[in-house]
């Protein structure tokens, strides 16, 4: 069923363009419900300023009928620029997909089949970033199941277990929560395998006195979860990691405080970089502090430096500072918020203390 | 390391473009051997037609010295088309990925940071598509442990088995047998499923009497295997069943040797579909005859009416034609080729016999 709600939403900021054609999966979703994986193949969701909605689908694909959406389908031996140019009038502005690709993109740009070609995903993007009712059930269900899943994955922490090891039952975990997939693939690291924001889970072992950083996420009807904690192995922190991990956890909860409507994004950045800044980690903190996040884990919207707009109700972000200093440990911990008239709601509720698995 | 003779045999293929900028994982890795998985951030490989290599890569991602690439970090706060002009002429000619996405390739073109921008993917597709011994080793590798794991999945059929629950077993089976992973989503489809090319595995439960197609592949450092077979559960296929299979097993057959060097990619196509045609089926075989595989399960080459190449030696696709035929059933009978001077080499081994599965 097509989300007219949403789609008018989209065409209220279309601005300019004359028509989008957007190929993107999890932004056809949210439009119009229905997942389609095309591979390498060509979808497009044209939508026309005057509220028209066609869809362009490979007739590989099957596709029930869907009120208000017009099936234009083609086969792998047709011509899709020619195609497209029944659709797409030559004086137009079109705002196409930030994700086409090129193999599209250039030959309609160098057959001219349209006046301009500018981003058209912004309109669906800032519309996405905004969640409605029912995204916002989901956000706080998915991030539910990620707290629980959280408990069950720190106590799979024993002395020389592979990161590989305990991040490959975690999908199991998920399931039998309700989840359906991860929302990524999940960061497992021990030691000062924790320094690299990145790390992917490998075949290192959990020794006492390690560090362990899980960083995770669920999908729950679509819908993503993240959250990262960071735990200590068998042995109390020692005075600088102590002090590592108290910087961090302030630089969260000082953020997560600061958030409400209104306030610019880059400042919630700033409000958790002065943290670890004035602590003297500045350099180690490497990253945004933040991202938006919904259907998919990464959306359109960051919380950094370079994101001056300010938030909005109804925003999904994370906030996750981070020290990543090679020397003495890596540490992050993350929570996803949705923006209030008076501040925000954390939907994660695992506890920020310093926690040592035994 | 980079594998230079790999590089050189791209540049020799630039014809009139200037430089490449090639941004897809797997290209970038079959030219310089790193996985780099760059997330929404961009990445990009420039190749110069004069020899030099850089990759622009984000601060975010380890990266360690490369002999004979230099490295051109930046990061989420740098205006990457700024970046871009140190480095790119305005004079070039650029062939740029086919993958690049218009959030990158858009601002480059409304900025005008070259002459034109073209497809440059054909240049490392048309090298990838030529496999090195190394690299038929793997895919011969990949394809040995995907016919031992076909054994092994069709022994899971099960009266009252739902095609997830087989599903899920695949991974476990594929890394027991020295695989990495899938090279893709594995499809089981049972009964009447099979007529859909592109199911996917769902509660659908296994009953006396159906087809069971089963449709996998995994990866062995990072070479993709791709096979199909159609399995009758507990009861011989009736007359037409036994009919249409017989056509796809000899539209299979026929292409196999059929092929050969200088052959063209669409008189295989056509000598598979001309068996299913004259067997009246031609309607219900709606998909090209195969694609190429190597380190993506889909990489650049079809066997398809609308690929008049000739193939080459070293060329590895798939033979899969199949019949859906919504009223009766889906089949589908699928190997992998190399092409070699006189004929090919079948990678897979598994038999094409009719099989009931007891």
């Amino acid at each position: 069923m097509m989300n007219k709600e949403r789609i008018n939403r989209v065409i209220a900021k279309m601005e300019d363009r004359d028509a989008l054609l957007i190929s993107d999966p999890n932004a056809i979703y949210y439009l119009i419900n229905r997942w389609i994986h095309p591979g390498e193949r060509f979808l497009g969701l044209l939508i026309n300023k005057n509220g028209d909605v066609s869809l362009f689908l490979n007739i590989l694909f099957p596709f029930e009928e869907t009120e208000g959406l017009k099936l234009i389908s083609y086969s792998d031996t047709d011509d899709l620029t020619k195609l497209l140019t029944k659709y797409i009038n030559k004086d137009w502005i079109v705002g196409v997909d930030k994700n086409l690709a090129a193999r599209f993109l250039l030959p309609m740009i160098n057959n001219k089949i349209a006046k301009s070609f500018v981003d058209g995903s912004i309109c669906v993007d800032k519309t996405r970033a905004v969640k409605d009712e029912e995204e916002k059930q989901l956000m706080r269900k998915s991030s539910q199941i990620n707290d629980q899943a959280m408990a069950i994955f720190k106590s799979l922490a024993k002395e020389g277990i592979s990161e590989k090891q305990m991040a490959d039952q975690f999908l199991d975990i998920y399931k039998s929560l309700g989840a359906e997939d991860y929302s990524f693939e999940p960061i497992v690291a021990f030691g000062l395998n924790a320094a690299d924001p990145h790390h992917m889970p490998d075949e290192t072992k959990l020794k006492v006195g390690d560090v362990v950083l899980i960083d995770v996420g669920c999908k729950y009807k679509g819908y993503c979860s993240d959250m990262t904690r960071t735990f200590f192995f068998r042995k109390k922190p020692d005075e600088l990691q102590e002090k590592i991990y108290n910087l961090v956890r302030k630089a969260n909860e000082d953020a997560e405080k600061f958030v409400r409507k209104g306030v610019r994004l880059c400042d919630i950045d700033k409000t958790a970089r002065d943290v670890i800044e004035n602590g003297g980690y500045g350099k180690y903190f490497t990253h945004r502090l933040g991202h938006f996040i919904g259907i998919e884990d990464h959306e359109y919207g960051d919380v950094s430096s370079a994101f001056t707009d300010p938030c909005e109700t109804d925003n999904i972000f994370s906030i996750e500072p981070g020290i990543y200093d090679p020397q003495t440990m890596g540490c992050r911990i993350e929570d996803l918020v949705i923006v209030t008239d008076e501040g925000c709601e954390v939907l994660n509720h695992y506890p920020h203390d310093i926690e040592i698995i035994e």
